[in-house]
Order: structure tokens, then C-alpha cells, then sequence
């Protein structure tokens, strides 16, 4: 828990404790020195950065973006619903500087370990939830728990050996590849100008299609982390509390779908990747 | 079958017979009379229509598209990771002479039924698999069979009541929302230009952000048959066929996951909406 988000706890607990709404800490506010401002010609997008989850990977990122190493970097692979990858041109001075990190696509939990629950039997892990306000999966079996490819993440890309990371890093722009789960490393997740995300050019074309010039190629015009943004600059984003009672009712609600449009129920089941964790501009 | 189907299997036949490739079929031609050519401002797109799943959806689309009625609608509705819905002005003369259809959300199968299956036990329905390249959900408990909601479907929109959908349609442009599987009519899919459907103006903000005047709504220059354009104007498009067996084999390929880069195998499960029905621009 950072000041901000002690801070918050702190008011609110004092709400709570003279009778007020508990509204605020349905949200929690992200901490500027782990949340990233990524400038795009036709937008701007801000990411969420999973130190609690992905420490090396995030460490890595963080040293980088403040390096400068990402701006003028094109989106070279953007697949339509698949990633958008971008990174310095290979094999360029920029890209062979770039230490390789050991792959952290899970990791071991004790009996104490918990999060929010939101389905069982998934179809790729034995149990589905959020923490921190990410999709996680977790298998009991293992002991194991790992961040989801859901659409919006952010993970580094690799060669074919697990331990190859080192600087490019992809979007995940559509049905949520679950097949890379464990063997990739999320680190994040698009919480703000997702729209942007999904408005890079696409570089890859189907079979018989005009190929797209490499000039085309959507450029990363700034990576900051948000902590360096003049204040007056920043988007200052908070994000609904998963920890929190009321996000558990929600994901309840959810699940038996009250609305009369609900004419005939569905059943009671919830993609985790299709279940929202709100953000919002804080005033 | 239409006749350049028939066409073309009578020659991948012959072909076959003098011991040449049957690469031909492994692919399908669309038939212009049910394929729609949908301009954007930003680029055009091409919806195959699926008349042997949802046949008065498609009758009416059909009907609506060739007098004109889509042309200069807005997408008034677009919503990242969930929909970009399109209609005329709520409650206009052009919204209110349209009749309303009964929905078409599922059908009976009998006995003979059959599909390329893809999955046993999906989250949503006992049994998920293709079939003339459209993803259903199927429960043979029920004898039900059903167009899924996987992204770039397009789909009817109602009102509460079932059989209130009339012209006011969305695509899906998210994380598969399969929670409308079967209350809602899918009646086609997007097989070329979903960049260009992720590109539509987003109608809806988060709390806190600057508001989308509706100025900015993404219009629709032309909704039309690809019969109706002329030929030199088309966009040809052909599909794998999912009933060949270079599409079952591609499945089993793909549920193992050979390739060096998954130095860990993930489970041998596939999404049905993450799974590809691939599409090229004929020659």
C-alpha cells in the first residue's frame, strides 16, 4: 500500500466509522511512480504496472521508459485481434544493450493466499479471480497463481527460449490468447485509452491484401513513467477496488443478470476476461 | 451451394481425381448475394451473412441494406471491448417503419446433426465447434444449436422483449460477451476490416472523461450487397473451409502447440473465439 492509498484507506475508514458513504474506497487511486503515460500519434493510453506480480519485468520497464529507450519505437507487429508489439529495431545498439530477464509468468502462493474468486473450471486453470484489480488464474493443485492474458495487458516479448526478454513488449488486442499464459510475462494492463490501443496499424494483412509500408508503422511518440509527467500533464486514473465488498456484489449481480433485458437467463457462469474492473479520470 | 462453390468443387474434384493439389477447397468463395460491403470513412468492410443459421435476420438485413436504409447511419453506441452498435435516429420515420423480427437466437438439431467440433465443456455450453466457418455453441442434452458471440459477429439488437429487434445492429468488437449467446440474434461475422471496425469513434467514456460530441459519431457512408457493386469494385473474399480436414488437422495442431516457442505446453484446450477461421482476398 503506497501513502496515497494509505491516505484514502485512512479517510474513508474515518467515513465509515461517523456513519458516511464508504464510496471512496470502492476506488483506489494508482500510484504515479508505477503507472505509465504512453503518447501515440492519435492518442494517449495509460498503463497500470504489476510490481507485486512481475517485480524484474516491471524493474526492467521502469529503468527503461526513464532511459528513454522506448520513444520513437515503432509498433512493427500488430496483429488484429492477436498484439500490438513494439520495441527498438532488432538487432539495433538500443535492442542488444537490453539485458534478458528471467521469465515470471507464475509464481508459488502459500495457504494463506487469496483473491477475489470469480470463477471455477475455467477452461484453463482450475480457478479465475482478480487482485489488485488484475484477472489472475490459480490452480490449488500447484499452489500456483499467474496473470492472464486478457485483452489490454502489456507483456514482454521473447525468443523461443523462456528466459529471452528483454525490452519489446506486446498488447493483447483481442479474445484473450490464454494460451500464453505461464509462458509469457504479463506485466500490466491498459487502464485508460484502450481505443488507442486498438487504433495502432495494423502491419499484418491476409492473404492476397496490399501489404502495409514499414512508414506506416504507428510510432511510440513518448513513454513516461506518469511520476515524471508535469502534474498539470498527468491523467490521474482510479480504478475500482476488487478487494472491495461491493466489486464482489457487482460480480454477483453479474452472474444471475437482474435486468428484465435478461428475458431468458444465461447461465451462470463468468469469463473472467469479459468481466469488468472499471476505471475512471479522477477530479 | 452456390454455383461458383459447385464450380469450384467439380474442378478440386477433378484435380484430385489427376492426383494434383486439393489446396482448392480448403477454401471457400463467398457468394456476393450474401456478403455486405459496409464503407467506413476509414476503410471498408465485409460481413459474410449467415441465411442457414438466422434466415429472417438475414432476409430483412438484406432487404433493409438494398433500400438504402443503413446509408448515412451512425454507430451511436460503441463501447470499448464490448460493441459498436449502428441504427437509425431512435424513434425516426426510418426507425419506426421497420417491422420487428422474432428472434433467432437458437434452433432444434435432430439426430444427423453434426459440426467441427472444437471444445467439450466450455464455459458456456457443453460442446463449441464451427460450422460453414461460423462458431456455435451446441448442447446435445437440448438438441440446441447457436451462433456464438465471438468478436467481429454482428447481431441484432432489441429492446426487452425477445422478438423486438428490427434494423439497429452492433458488432462485437471485445472479449467474446457470450453471455448473449442465444438471447440475441447473430446473423453474420466480419471477414475482412476489423481494424477498421476497432477504429470506430468510441460513443462511451469513463467517468471523469471528456464527453464524444455526437458529431464525432462514425458514420456509414454505404451499406451494400457485394452482388450489388460492381465487379470491378468488389472485395473478393475466401474463407477456410472448417468442414475440410486440413481445418481439423490445423485444430489438433494447434490444441499440441509443436512449435519451439511453447518450451512449456499450455493446457490442450482451445477458445472457440480465439481460434481462427482465416480469410484471404481471392486473385
Amino acid at each position: 500500500m503506497n501513502f496515497k492509498q494509505l491516505f484514502l484507506a485512512t479517510i474513508t475508514t474515518s467515513l465509515i466509522t461517523f456513519g458516511c458513504s464508504a464510496e471512496q474506497n470502492e476506488w483506489r487511486s494508482l500510484a504515479p511512480e508505477k503507472t505509465v503515460l504512453l503518447t501515440l500519434p492519435h492518442g494517449k493510453v495509460v498503463i497500470e504496472l504489476a510490481p507485486q506480480f512481475s517485480p524484474k519485468h516491471v524493474e526492467q520497464f521502469i529503468k527503461l521508459t526513464q532511459s528513454g529507450h522506448y520513444n520513437g519505437n515503432k509498433f512493427y507487429r500488430v496483429i488484429d485481434g492477436f498484439v500490438a508489439q513494439a520495441g527498438p529495431v532488432d538487432g539495433s545498439n538500443a535492442d542488444k544493450s537490453v539485458s534478458t530477464l528471467k521469465i515470471e509468468g507464475d509464481w508459488t502462493v502459500d495457504a494463506n493466499w487469496s483473491f477475489t474468486q470469480v470463477q471455477k473450471n475455467d477452461l484453463f486453470s482450475e480457478q479465475v479471480g482478480f487482485k489488485g484489480g488484475f484477472a489472475l488464474g490459480y490452480n490449488p493443485s500447484e499452489s500456483k497463481a499467474w496473470l492472464l492474458h486478457c485483452p489490454g495487458v502489456i507483456a514482454m516479448a521473447r525468443g523461443n527460449e523462456a528466459d529471452t526478454a528483454s525490452s519489446h513488449f506486446y498488447f493483447t488486442n483481442g479474445q484473450a490468447p490464454r494460451y500464453l499464459d505461464r509462458i509469457m510475462t504479463v506485466f500490466g494492463r491498459v487502464v485508460y485509452g484502450m481505443n488507442h490501443v486498438q487504433a495502432i496499424t495494423r502491419t499484418s494483412v491476409i492473404k492476397g491484401d496490399i501489404a502495409i509500408d514499414s512508414k506506416e508503422h504507428t510510432p511510440i511518440l513518448a513513454m513516461q513513467m506518469m511520476s515524471d509527467v508535469p502534474e498539470l500533464e498527468r491523467i490521474n486514473i482510479e480504478v475500482k477496488n476488487t478487494e472491495h465488498p461491493a466489486y464482489s456484489e457487482m460480480l454477483a449481480k453479474r452472474r444471475k443478470r437482474p435486468s428484465a433485458f435478461f428475458f431468458k437467463k444465461p447461465p451462470p457462469v463468468l469469463d473472467i476476461c469479459q468481466t469488468p474492473v472499471a476505471s475512471r479520470v479522477a477530479k
